[in-house]
C-alpha cells in the first residue's frame, strides 16, 4: 500500500491563481485524510483528480480562514453528491460551532454523520488509530491554538518465507499466527519461530504537518525521525522579524526544525504571496538542511 | 460610462472545473456591485481580472451555500489586503449572523465597516440609490427566502448643443442649470428653455437578476422592459417535474418570463452539472424568446 501526500494549496493568507490556501490530501494504506481546507479546496481536488468522497478523516490545524473557509462547502458538496458514510473531523475547540453555524443558516446539513473530535489547547497524543494508521497531534506555536499532526503507518504483516516454512513440515493452519509474529508449537511438539520462517514487514513510514507555527523547538520530540516533514516557511530571512511578530517561520527556521528532528525530507509551504519566486526560500533552507522541496499545488510526494 | 455584467459563476449547487457557483460582477457608472458569492468567487475574480477592492455593494439573493460560501473569504481577503472603505451588504435576514459567526471564530473581522441591510421576507422596493444608480429588490419563489434584484442606471445630465446655446447669447454661468434640465431666465429677461439648447441624455439601461427561483409570474412587474435579464435555468424541459419540486426553472420557463416582461435579452444560468452541453437549454429557450445567451464563466455582457 502506498503512502502519499498531495499538496492542494501551499499559499498563505489569500488564495491566488498560482497557489491555493492550505490543504493537503494524505493517502496512507486504506485511509484517506484531508489536512486543512482553505477556500476552493474542493475545486483543487477536482483539478488534481483527488476523489474527495473517499475522505474518512479531516484534520484541522487551526481556525484561521485560510485553513478552514473551504470546509463547509466541501461537506455540503459531499452531501449533495449523495455521501452517506460518516466522516471524522479533528480540530481545535470551535471547529464544530464554526461548521454547525453555517449549516444552520445555509440549511444544507441533513446528510451523513460527522464525528467531531475537538482538541483542547495544548493537546498531545493519539487522535485516531486503527489497524493501518496512527495519527498523533501536538501543539504548535501560533497566534491562536494550532495543532500539528503526525501520521504513522502501522507495520503490516510479515511475509512468509515459503521454502523455510515448507522445511518445517508443520500444518499450513499455523501460517496466520506466524506472519502475525507469533511463535508456534504444533500438535507433535515441534517449535517453529516466526522469525525463522517469515520476513520482516516493510519498514513503516511517517509524515508530519506543522503549519502555521513560529519556530518552536518543543515540537521536535513529536516529529522525530519522520520520513517526510511539511513545515511552514511563510517568510525568508529578510522578514525574520515579521515572522516572529506574526508567529510564522522563515525557511531557515523550518530547515533547522527538520535538521534537529532528524527528518529525512522537508517540504516548505504557506508561502506569502509577496514572493515572486521561491529561490531564496530554497537556498536559505538548503544552507541548513539538504533535502528541501518547494512544492507546486497539485504535486504528489511519496512518503 | 459603461454598464456591464461579468459572469463569475454560472453553475448550480457545486463548483466544477468548468463552472463556478453563482456570482456576478456588475459595473454601472461609478458603482461596482457583486451579486452573490459562491465558494471560490475571489479566485474567479482574479482569473477574470475583476478588481474586487473596488466593490462597494454586495447583493445576496439567498442563503444557500452555493450563493454565499465565498463571502467570508472574500471579505477576509479584502481586509488582509488593507481595505479601509466601508461596504454595503444587502441580503435576506440571516446574512449578518452568517458572516459574523464566521468572523467571531476565525478572528479576522477587525477591518473596514460593513453596512448590513437585511431584507425581511417578501421585501419589494429600493434598497440602494444614489446619483447614478438605483437598485430594487423583489421576492423570488424558492425553498427559502430569495430576493431578485434590478439595477437601473439613472439618467445622466443632458448634453449641451453648443451652437444653439451660443445663439441665445446668455451667460455661460447658466449651462449647469440648462444641462440639468432647468429652463432659465437671465438678468435681461431672456427665457431659454433647456430642451432648446441641450440634447436628451443617453437612454438609461437596466439589468435584472433572478436566481434561484421557480417559474414565478409575479416577478414580471418588477423586471418589465429590462435591457438584460439573467434568469436561472437549472433544468431542461425533460426535468420540468424536478424543477417544480426543487423550486427551480427550466430554460423554457426562463424564456417565458423574458418574453412576458418584455426583456430585450436573456442570459440563462445556474445550470445543473448533470448537463454535458447546454444546446438543449438554448434551443428550448429560443423556441419562445430569440435573444438568449448561454454564458461561459468570465464572459462579459454590455447591458
Amino acid at each position: 500500500m502506498s503512502f502519499t501526500v498531495t499538496i492542494l494549496g501551499s499559499g498563505a493568507a489569500v488564495p491566488t491563481l498560482k497557489r491555493g490556501t492550505t490543504s493537503q490530501f494524505v493517502s496512507c494504506q486504506q485511509r484517506s485524510i484531508l489536512i486543512d481546507c482553505g477556500e476552493g479546496t474542493q475545486i483543487q481536488m477536482r483539478k488534481f483528480k483527488v476523489k474527495f468522497q473517499g475522505i474518512q478523516i479531516i484534520l484541522i490545524s487551526h481556525l484561521h480562514g485560510d485553513h478552514v473557509f473551504g470546509l463547509c462547502g466541501l461537506i455540503s458538496t459531499m452531501q449533495l453528491l449523495g455521501r452517506k458514510e460518516a466522516i471524522i473531523v479533528v480540530g481545535p475547540v470551535g471547529i464544530k460551532e464554526f461548521l454547525m453555524n453555517q449549516f444552520k443558516i445555509t440549511g444544507y446539513y441533513n446528510g451523513f454523520p460527522i464525528d467531531f473530535r475537538e482538541l483542547e489547547p495544548e493537546t498531545s497524543g493519539i487522535v485516531f488509530e486503527d489497524k493501518c494508521v496512527e495519527i498523533q497531534t501536538f501543539p504548535l506555536s501560533h497566534r491562536i491554538q494550532t495543532q500539528g499532526y503526525r501520521i504513522n503507518e502501522k507495520p503490516g504483516k510479515r511475509g512468509l518465507d515459503k521454502e523455510a516454512f515448507d522445511e518445517t513440515g508443520i500444518s499450513t493452519s499455523y501460517i496466520q499466527k506466524l506472519i502475525s509474529g507469533e511463535d508456534v508449537v504444533d500438535n507433535e511438539g515441534n517449535i517453529v519461530k516466526s522469525a525463522d520462517v517469515t520476513y520482516s514487514p516493510k519498514p513503516t513510514k511517517s509524515y508530519a504537518f506543522c503549519s502555521d507555527t513560529a519556530y518552536h523547538t518543543p515540537i521536535i520530540e513529536s516529529i522525530k525521525n519522520v520520513d517526510l516533514l511539511y513545515h511552514e516557511a511563510t517568510f525568508t530571512d529578510h522578514e525574520s522579524e515579521r515572522a516572529t511578530e506574526t508567529f510564522h517561520s522563515t525557511a531557515k527556521q523550518a530547515a533547522t526544525i527538520a535538521l534537529k528532528s532528524n527528518a529525512k525530507r522537508l517540504i516548505l509551504g504557506h508561502f506569502s504571496a509577496r514572493y515572486k519566486t521561491l529561490e531564496i526560500h530554497k537556498e536559505e533552507a538548503q544552507s541548513i538542511f539538504e533535502r528541501v522541496f518547494i512544492p507546486e499545488d497539485g504535486e504528489l510526494f511519496y512518503v
